[in-house]
């Protein structure tokens, strides 16, 4: 089991009533599944988790692993307390996640010091039946990832690694320094991937890598490689399309731009709204700029 | 119904196993039913909503109906999407919350515009069968409440008012100011309780009247007898204590001052921490203080 | 010497090629004069201090002291370095000021902790001529007032008080309750004006007084008189001219409803920019309804 | 002219009573000379500009000017005024500076739109006898640099490039792919130095060139040659270096580290306070580790 490689946080269709559209989750699944992706995510911030009801994010692990049976299959299990993601944890891996992504609790972030965060991971390690991933993402949460706590966690045997999603490259190498080469470091953040496999991530785990998958992999096959030069290109060609996804329309973007590349997005669910028709205009481009950089 | 007076957003007792002690919440009500609280919050932040699960939630609020049968009782009920926080509010509205209290949604922040929030309030009004009140506490959602939002929800028949925690006394003057007299706006904040009446403020939710109510509502009744040293006064002898809670231990350092008034605080759940034994230290002399004070 | 009452911060008024318009500064002194006021600043943040240079800063000092031989008169003196402020602070003592306002150092943000504030501000006031009052003014500087200081500060026999510009009413609180009586602590912010009265401050120093002293003065009169429900009236009367003087235009805004008000406003210096032909428009009815709440 | 390479932005060493010590500034700049940088910076950030006064600058920009006259000379004169900057400007080239390195200006934090700080840095290049460098640097200013601004001013004949000290190598790859190949963009924060090279950074003005030059000028070289692992390899033995003197301990930390190196640090000038002596012990082995990393 690896995070080497790209890996798309899938997402999570709705129909325009907000009910889950689990064929159209299935339907990007099989388009998906000959990309060269090393796995799959569901579950994460760009499958819309925190809008999902248990039953919907059991129905949606159970979906993945039905269709992609060897394929590495991740899913997010971070709740607000301890014993709600311990529990989702084993019922993820009962559905058949071969790993889990457990997000930072936040609400009480002024709480969440190092010293909680550190129980609070490993109460969940030693509860977990598979192996457990890091996940910070503090766009969302609200809480920076605290200095020295992924090298503390990496001494425990079933914590396997982290997704670093803030954008910020030296931590990602600080984190990369610090803890051995069995717990692997993904990259969560598009705007820079290439760099973040310079400063020693194993991969990525990228929104783009719903709707341009093959510019994703190649950008990785390109440093693999050695080939700097072109896995730079990529990533600057990738720039416009992941600051329109992340920057301007977020999830509700990153569906309509699957759209255009023969996938199916679906709806977000509400509150958030859908992207505006402008935002197809302006996507449209990016996606074959994209495209084009293979 | 009215936000007018002393509210406390009552606190959910954990054994230290981490289960729910509903007969220390139990506990908890009968002791604050006679100090004159204007009514009661159950699911709010101070209450821990975040990590309770649905059962849980649900048997709080019955609970609290049960034992305060005429009493106002407010529900927390948000959650992150629109279905959801329906669904729960009329869960809750079933087990005899008599309003609902409507945090935020705050996952998506960059998404949560002005008007992703408007829509998400009118949903959740459109559907409800009680009232409605807003909940913005940017300390735990990270989401500054937009201007003019509040002026905007205050025609919607079925919200009822806000309860505003941010502690910027500017922003709920301007909301008050923006909105008919008869959406209240109550201050989330005791830091700032005073000046916040003297803004406008109907009353307060806050999370010391778990504690210290009496004091509480001793400066809500000088601020309405016009006795506005004594408001002041009163002000000025919370502060260490609202400060230690609210800035130094959070919910576990409130739960352990209602020990020392006699109440049941009970565990925090994980991942948060129980305060240290020199939490109490501190505690001791400013719940002291703060009674003295009336 | 009292920061009790309200005291304009000066507007610095320039020509339109940038230079120094020391008739326009003098004219609005003379207009000034009469309308209630316990005192003047000149070079604070809304006078543009921060692109003055040395000389303008002294001419404008003895331009004031000129004018109003005996009226209390504020010069601000900060500067990022401990022994620039100092040789700032002499001479501006040696024009005429009767006491200084001393602007945190914020540069180097992260070095600024308590200690090296402390230390800053004993030496400037160790060295002073004249009493030093403290200023803190995140917005622009970035850095928050650390908690103690204050009450630390309040010791020394030549530091008399405190400009408290955050619009954190509950930092004003905890400021006057932990210093002694003789320790003045005047609001900056007039957001909270009303609010920052009830909660202790001496008085406030306010930008809008600056065009609509008359209203100020009166708010400020009402609390005095114990007159609440009247000093609530206006401070709500005077928000939506504060919001777009604070919120969206800044000393450009500012300078404009001067001129409304019959004064001299000038422009403001490079890199500031002029006030759009909208903002007059914007700003009209504003400043006329805070003139007729009183 | 260019960037390319490693430029020290140089400290200012000062005498224990605060005075300018020239002729610890000038052995630095002796003991500089041979180390393979490609120029060299004074009155940075680091160079404590912002407690300099005008004359100690100008001697400054002279003193290096005579000890090194052919080598590439920045100085930075970035003040808060247009006209101010211009004139600094005027006088830096006059006493040697071939290039000057412009701050944004940051006091109105909220009033430095795109547009304004568009005009500013055009009217300062509009006057300038030499070419003028962009310079961020949000740790100090609070101010974001922002999008789209880099790509309208390189159009400027006279505006060469920028310094881009966020850290943010996502926003560094946007403007270098926004700008003709002229246009050079360094990275002046070291947590990143290499992968800001990958991401397209002509070179680095870095703090620590002051104390472990060498390993600095190697991490470059070894990235133009090709030699990604070397390169990744010294970036991460200057990692502890860097976090100590950045985060820790600022300019006061790293005139101790260049002590350790055989420079003179000097004193910084208050209200900066002097490393405590435990940072000299925490420092030692991080400068060594530097060292042997090349």
């Amino acid at each position: 089991m690896s995070l080497r490689g790209v890996i798309p946080p899938l997402v999570t269709p709705f129909r325009a009533d907000g009910t889950l559209d689990l064929s159209a989750f299935e339907a990007n699944l099989e388009a998906l599944a000959g990309r060269g992706l090393a796995g799959f995510l569901v579950l994460g911030s760009n499958g819309e988790a925190a809008g999902l009801d248990e039953e919907e994010k059991l129905a949606l692990v159970a979906a993945a692993r039905r269709l992609l049976p060897r394929r590495l299959l991740l899913a997010g299990t971070g709740m607000e307390s301890t014993r709600g993601t311990i529990a989702l944890t084993r019922k993820a891996a009962d559905a058949g996640a071969d790993a889990v992504l457990v997000l930072t609790p936040h609400y009480y972030k002024s709480r969440m010091t190092a010293e909680a965060l550190r129980l609070y991971f490993e109460a969940v390690a030693d509860a977990s039946p598979v192996p457990v991933y890091l996940y910070s993402v503090p766009a969302f949460t609200g809480l920076p990832w605290p200095p020295g706590l992924a090298s503390e966690l990496a001494s425990h045997p079933r914590i396997a690694g982290m997704k670093e999603s803030s954008g910020d490259v030296s931590l990602l190498e600080r984190v990369v320094s610090s803890v051995p080469a069995r717990f692997e470091v993904s990259c969560g953040n598009a705007l820079v991937f290439y760099p973040a496999l310079c400063a020693g991530a194993a991969g990525g785990v990228l929104a783009v890598a719903n709707c341009v998958p093959r510019a994703v992999v190649a950008l990785h096959q390109a440093f693999v490689a050695g080939d700097h030069g072109r896995a730079r290109r990529i990533q600057e060609a990738l720039l416009p399309l992941v600051s329109a996804v992340a920057t301007s329309y977020g999830v509700a973007g990153l569906k309509r731009a699957m759209d255009m590349a023969g996938l199916r997005g679906g709806a977000v669910r509400a509150p958030l709204l859908d992207a505006p028709p402008a935002a197809l205009e302006e996507l449209r481009p990016l996606v074959a700029k994209a495209e084009e950089a293979v």
